[in-house]
């Protein structure tokens, strides 16, 4: 393996901060002791957690009205990979890929899983594309996609999953996520109920070719691209689907994809209850689908949500193995920044989850004692658990800061001098 | 039957206008009839079409600030009943009335029935209240009812939804609709998938008391009493919940209930495409559950619903006999004159949704003719259809104006007279 | 004047109508004139109403995922203005173009100017464009523009909008109206109270170089493309820098940039209240700002706006000369086609607040009949103006029916076959 | 003094952690200091910050829909008093108690005043109540008070509310707090702009009664208890007037009182930078103005908004002396606990803005460094400043933690055998 950061770089940062993380680490471990847990425990588990990155991530987001590239950003899939290989090289929790094709597409994908293996990679779940033309494209997906009245589109958009699949056997994925921009910007444009069936009927097939251990991802969105109705537009279309379609169809949450106010933890602990739980995309939005870095904006839902995760860990009604990734669209910062950023602000509340007295939530539950059960919540919401994610990470060959680290190894600067400038445009490729 | 407003009065107004009724429905049929429209056979479904109003409905509504009373207003179900004879003999689309319990208890429900068969009114759906204690009621519904933690609390709500069943059966109802203001107002407060499967086994045992030909209707809502989760807060836990319950169980839609800016019309459409469709509660709303008159703020949104219903009727995949009702809190006007309004507005829609030409509309949606699409719903929406249901309400023995009507028969200010006062206070009821 | 429809297919098209027209016009009169309406004195005030269409709404609209180029689409100023000349022909309510820049920038715009009335057209508001890169330009507005902390990067946003004063100029416009996307995508991104100091030092620069009869029209928006904060994010930041500027500013509503649940038309005639309504951008949405068709969505908030403004025009109570434009985004449809059906829905809403009986209206709100106030708004919204529109129109040179006039010409189709295609791609322009 | 509280009690409880409280607050003196920040300076700030809490808070709140009373609720002011001076002998942060008129009248406010400093308190901002009609009172609000067509109406809510001023002085306040439920529930209900001029016109009669060192506080508020409009809706409309009344008038933020996803620290700034921000009710919520506990819902929201009203300290551009009051609504919880809970998350909010690096942020924010701006904020959020708060409190004679304390007290057992019953009822009172 030949990693993307210095070793020596990083164990001198690690050095520098040593004595510091020690005695953190040590007086939140007294601290926590006096409450009955076990910091070493919950260091433990932390290290066990992973996101995976998205591939599209890498590069600089945009709006419809614009986007501002930056030096440096990656053009193809081996670039990409090179700056995934940063983040979970610093981070030590973001192991594997997500791609997204066709805009990954390469050659040989065998030669694609090597290079991720040697950069100390692996592949996620797989991404298909059925919601932008590409060039040579025989059918257009302006009239959706899988819900298309017209059989052909339907047809190549089937064909198109079904080639995702064929991509992720090849690099070691077991899942394949579909999301679709079907939907509608007009009273009247498409009858609601038809639209579904057609969108079921051509979804069926594509989970007819799933292989025995994969899973196919449903993501649920409210709005956008189409402002008007979209087909799988919120948790109750997607579960619905997934029960038609079968047990390998699971349900996918983006964070960023409900209507204001919808209490999305409540949603999470929903899914679980009628096992269909199957990944996340975490990001963070005050708007609509924002896809701002993940905690950013309302750190406290993100740990409600790991709240319902890991009681759903602790009582796993189904099948639970939720595949979770971060899904951000980095429009004004470096996104291998954002990405440790994100995963840091994910892991965190993980750990905080994890610091809940489940007994004494339990019990207040049972016994109708409200302030005590939101306080039992609230005080490991509380905990500052930098000390515990960074001696993970420290331990696993991480930096003790990933973004300093990240600074001080001048990556960045390295890489807008070797790579090809990204012309102006929109949108988010 | 001894109807409270004069026939005499009610004829001598139909008699004014009479001319200019003529007059416009000839005007309108000759425009129709250009668009290949029979007017006539319109204003024969408009006149088969119906809606009930709930009991509640003829008091004065409020605020958890205040409520302001009015003069006249009834105080028990003999006059809550009175009025809403008034409102069916004007208007002739609401001949049943939906009661509430326990606030319509009396000692002899087949007399009950007597007295609104008398005045040409029958019992709609029953709806049960779990949300507000009782003086002298053995168990607090402060923790929830169907789904609080407390077995003997779970035990009480089971047992006054069946007491509701059986006195629906002696006045003639065959649903009952099921709405709990259970959930939390602190994150924690409770196992959100606990919470949920005590609802469920609870609502399983209201389940088995249902008579052969009965429905339970369950309604969700966003919020409201409680202010964190409810625990069937949406559509999707609403559907799944009634899966769980069976056949009997479907799913009710109360326009006030869901998040901002969800598309409701296709809620509906998703319930019907999967058989769960049990009613409606109509009002309208700009905020939360506002409960203002149905059509006031958004009248297309209630068109766009009736599209659906229509499409419904066509197309009844399941069983479909939907439950309408009006369900509104009057604040600002007199009761009575609300529902003659939000009688006309429902009615207005369903007379709109009929005049839409389907098989251009599902032309131009095969085709992805967009435009014509939304120029097909929208073309029907325009008309002014006021004469449609002037004349199949007069031809009923309505008025034409049922407002103007209602305010030359003076029935306000004699029920002023006649009626005790309401004291100050806050709240529903 | 060389318009691009032929004048004979529009009056034969006319007079395929003519009878249909006369007959419903006749009578609507009639009823009317049963309230006490002449319906000519309403036709005459409709045939003074006009709404402006901006030349980049001519093109097929995007999103950030996504464009679904159409063929024929205009690509040059010269182009649009050809397509709006066709709007305008067809529905005499569209006789200025918005202009853009640097998107419309020619050599000569003397000559622009006489190309426009060549077609009919004359120029309406400028706007300038401080939200996207150009090729060349030496300032990036990455770190926003008006706002932004680089003095150089303001110098540059000032620069561009008094060029922009200097082409409106030489075409006849008056109006600079100004959006900037300048916001925050973090928490702490920027100093919320220094930011806008910034930007109100940065644009007193540009309003000191409006010529004395011209307007500076801010346009605010709640979010995108900064999805954190925004500089001019509600009427309240949008009303308070025109306070600070001076006179000439005034604020533009555009009908997609609030909040949820926000009451649009009290906003307006709140800025009316403190004399600072400038004008509008017409557009409808349900979820953000979704720049569906106007209308399409909700046409009675379109016609509570319009409520608004026809009490304004009674009551100026400073300077009321709003500016109106369409600004919509047509992603599914043909650019034209939208704004035919457009500026129908508009000039309707202004009719049927025409209708409204303002003497019974303000008594019925003097004596709290708030059933009675409802009752005028709603009876005037229900009525179905088309045949005054269609009068008006005909009357004026246009078209019975636009759209079927439109499809008759088989302008879209000899577009396709003499423009150039427009590539892939995402986003606005 | 004779506190409701036993002070060896608090000792006891205090000795009992004090060693714990040493540990915790020297570990995280050290790592901040490690960061430049010396804990004693913090605390000492934090020993100065205080909230007060509002009389009518001490009692369970309720819904439109219910109300569950508790044993010892309190039911009038020297009761109300009374359980205020726990929450303040506790946290030592809230030593003002908001009174509500009239609520609280009594005949001797000399005595309550004097009542009051006995139990360690003192009177804060004065609420006027004009959205409840009071048995006996000779106009009804049911059309407004401030802003209704009825001119004794009108002169009826200025004399309430001067009368609110006269009994300020008698009890040491020097605020006015105005908030009123005047608004529409239907479009057409009241002329939106001539509304808002009678609000202005007998808001300004209340302005002209004030003392020279009295404030007026302008509550805004989207909807609740009118659900279309509202007089004074948001932040502009409260600014606008505050404007026209004069530089007495100053505007009040509640949290709960805005639109969906709108930005409020955004708001918070803008009052600030226009120099009308007069002061704060602070509480949380979901949905709309659910009146839950403060950073029950959202802390990193409350977080970010005490950042700015650091910023704003900071920076005082006017006379900057917000007054900061709790106001919620404890459905589900003993209120003296929630008033506890919430006293300690505010004030940790305050502390954490203190911890903020301000020489950091405003470099990263000069430079366009967004990530290290937003982590600058980041980094201060994330510590657990418990130590600090219970070292500020203990050495003030507080409990190390209020809420252990305040149970071991058996306070409201006490009261419960105390005082009478509260019956059922609905509603906030």
């Amino acid at each position: 393996m030949t990693l993307p950061i210095s070793g020596d770089l990083i164990a001198d940062h690690n050095d520098q901060h040593a004595a510091a993380l020690d005695e953190d680490y040590a007086a939140l471990g007294r601290q926590l002791e006096r409450r009955g847990i076990d910091i070493d425990a919950i260091k433990h588990r932390v290290a066990g957690f992973s996101v995976a990155v998205p591939s599209w991530g890498a590069g600089r987001g945009g709006t419809r009205f614009a986007k501002f590239p930056i030096a440096g950003e990656p053009t193809n899939i081996h670039e990409k990979l090179e700056d995934c290989a940063v983040i979970q090289q610093l981070s030590r929790v973001t192991p594997r890929v997500s791609p997204h094709f066709p805009w990954d597409k390469v050659s040989d994908y065998r030669a694609l899983r090597e290079e991720a293996d040697s950069l100390g990679l692996a592949f996620d779940a797989v991404n298909s594309n059925t919601f932008q033309d590409q060039p040579g494209q025989p059918q257009s997906y302006s009239t959706g996609s899988l819900s298309s009245t017209i059989e052909a589109t339907r047809q190549q958009a089937i064909e198109h999953n079904i080639e995702c699949i064929e991509i992720g056997q090849a690099i070691g994925s077991t899942d394949l996520t579909v999301w679709v921009g079907d939907g509608t910007n007009f009273p009247g444009q498409q009858d609601l109920g038809k639209q579904l069936d057609r969108y079921l009927e051509a979804a069926s097939q594509v989970y007819a070719a799933l292989p025995d251990d994969w899973r196919m991802l449903l993501e649920h969105k409210m709005f956008e691209p189409a402002f008007y109705s979209t087909v799988i537009s919120d948790w109750g279309s997607s579960i619905l689907a997934a029960q038609e379609l079968g047990p390998k169809a699971k349900c996918l949450v983006d964070l960023g994809h409900h209507a204001p106010n919808v209490n999305i933890e409540q949603i999470v602990a929903r899914l679980h209850r009628f096992g269909k739980l199957g990944g996340f995309h975490f990001n963070d939005s005050k708007y609509g689908d924002d896809d701002l870095d993940s905690g950013s904006i309302n750190p406290h839902q993100l740990f409600l949500v790991f709240n319902e995760l890991v009681e759903a860990e602790l009582n796993p009604r189904d099948d639970f193995r939720p595949a979770y990734m971060i899904d951000q669209s980095h429009n004004v910062t470096d996104p291998i920044e954002s990405m440790l950023s994100s995963a840091e602000a994910i892991t965190s509340c993980y750990a905080k989850a994890l610091l809940v007295d489940r007994d004494a939530l339990h019990g207040a539950q049972e016994a109708n004692d409200t302030m005590i059960a939101f306080q039992t919540l609230r005080r490991a919401y509380n905990v500052d658990v930098a000390p515990i994610l960074a001696k993970a990470r420290v331990e696993a060959g991480g930096a003790y800061d990933a973004l300093v680290a990240y600074r001080y190894s001048q990556y960045s600067a390295r890489k807008a001098q070797e790579r090809a400038a990204v012309g102006l445009g929109a949108g988010i490729v």
